[in-house]
């Protein structure tokens, strides 16, 4: 597969890769001075990704062509892009630009994300786990990072967030959760807002289910969503206690996040099997439960049959006031 | 910080950054069509990382140029490479090239390594577990990629290697260890050996110290190391058992560890506090024993008091047949 464009496009452009969620076709947006364009390896009309990248960088004016037109593209940037969709599940590598480190707390299976930017240092913390929070402030000094804020996907059943002893450490770093959550927080995050550190910045989609308040985090620039309890690496989080939804879940998966580029990785708040991550093309196609139809997974989630968790009598009410009940 | 080059050298080149260890500080390699220079932030002569990257890439026309000359360097890659070695600590982002995995037991808290070429699906897996294998076969048969070796980075006395399991369920796959670990294997491997798998290859440095037989793999393309039990992060194997010895420890990571250049990753065979990775310079920097002189680690080592390792009087005499005692 190749992609080929006007000759006129060629001076003062650059491109950006998106990929259709139904066939794993590309989408080659340009952007160029005067106009931006955008071309598809088949014949891709507008559809959700398009219009989702489209509404998130603003461009008004985008034209999609339906297909090839006259020469090859030389820039091997774009090249690149036309590959099969199979080679785009993502790896760690090197990035001068931002510092990522993903921890893990053995007694909850957690996953805690430390992202900065490395350039300003400016760096924010997702899910934060009280057990661990002596590592993770470590870790922060360690790097030489200003943290500045402690963010959750939800009012988590199974371990106390660790928001609260971080913010007793750096009283600068704010935490945040979800506005429908109704916990305590600095910042009360809703649908499309944006978490701000350094030159970076992670959109906040609402993907309830698990929890009314369960929210996801985008961060475009580096092809990563943090999925928290809404979407886990061929699974996904129980829906049999606090407002959970199947029938929500399913609808939240499938439109705010299996509708981002495939090779988007999947970075989620626990993983019980040792893996580290996962990719929405993976997910998409091997998940057991959410790749079935809406009606298949929600007789899935009502026979679960899943024990009542462990720590949430505990866990519950120390993360509605941000881990710390010696603050209310 | 800023590097400049003679105006001479602009048009056909391509760059690589290096860094000194001693001190931080930046080596530019540029090669040319014709002639390769090197160009360093301070008055930088030839050192062991230079030396090492020479070798490895097969430079002979290297000449080192202590110090800037005449206009500042247009390409972005080279300015970027040129900023302070802080921003070096190195995270998970995207890159197409390859596919990187990092799976984990719960059990004997031991990371497996699955690195893979995207474009020809040629993969291996670093350390193996035989609790693991059936997960770590799926992912490989999910990412339809085509397992090539099982490589250990030593006798483990921890947990059973997955290699000869791995074999059972894809014959093509060949086992690999130290040909010093005496261990059965159908690859014995030795210093300075190469680990192909598609494009890319595994530079085999002996770290004994832990073990005899202990190797620890640089992916010079991708800046990582796998270190096995040679250095962990913020800490190290121990050295009271099997052939262990802090003396020849300490001599490994400094020399075949600590020479990489900083911003490398470092992804070891275990970690017991939850985190996933760590860089050359931060252990160069923060490591509580390594940091340190060698009379002083090798004091601490041997006053460390460990408990006899639970699973060693099964796991080693396993492991010396590729994990299968029906093999014998």
């Amino acid at each position: 597969m190749r992609l080929t464009v006007t000759r006129s496009c060629r001076s003062t452009w650059s491109a950006r890769k998106l990929f259709d969620p139904s066939g794993y076709s590309s989408l080659v947006i340009l952007h160029g001075s005067r106009h931006n364009k955008a071309f598809s390896s088949k014949d891709v009309k507008p559809n959700p990704v398009f219009e989702g990248y489209r509404r998130i960088h603003c461009l008004a004016n985008i034209d999609v062509y339906a297909h090839q037109y006259g020469t090859t593209f030389r820039n091997p940037a774009v090249t690149k892009c036309a590959q099969p969709s199979r080679r785009n599940f993502h790896p760690n590598v090197s990035d001068d630009s931002i510092i990522f480190r993903q921890l893990l707390d053995y007694k909850s299976y957690t996953y805690t994300y430390l992202l900065a930017d490395a350039a300003t240092r400016e760096a924010i913390l997702i899910d934060p786990v009280i057990d661990t929070v002596e590592r993770d402030y470590r870790v922060v000094q360690e790097l030489g990072l200003n943290l500045i804020a402690a963010v959750n996907t939800h009012v988590h059943a199974d371990h106390i967030t660790g928001s609260g002893e971080m913010k007793k450490r750096l009283p600068v770093c704010k935490s945040m959760i979800a506005a429908v959550s109704q916990a305590r927080a600095d910042v009360k995050l809703k649908e499309k807002d944006l978490i701000k550190f350094g030159q970076f910045e992670l959109e906040v989609r609402s993907t309830p289910g698990h929890t009314n308040g369960c929210l996801s985090y985008v961060w475009h620039d580096k092809h990563m969503v943090f999925t928290g309890d809404a979407l886990l690496i061929r699974g996904c989080g129980r829906t049999d206690f606090q407002e959970g939804s199947p029938d929500l879940l399913y609808d939240s998966v499938h439109q705010k996040i299996f509708s981002l580029p495939h090779h988007f990785q999947v970075f989620p708040a626990h993983d019980y099997t040792g893996q580290t991550m996962s990719t929405v093309g993976e997910e998409v196609k091997f998940n057991p439960r959410l790749r079935r139809s809406k009606s298949d997974f929600v007789k899935i989630m009502k026979n679960l049959q899943l024990p009542y968790p462990k720590q949430i009598d505990k866990a519950l009410p120390a993360n509605m006031v941000c881990g710390i009940f010696d603050e209310v």
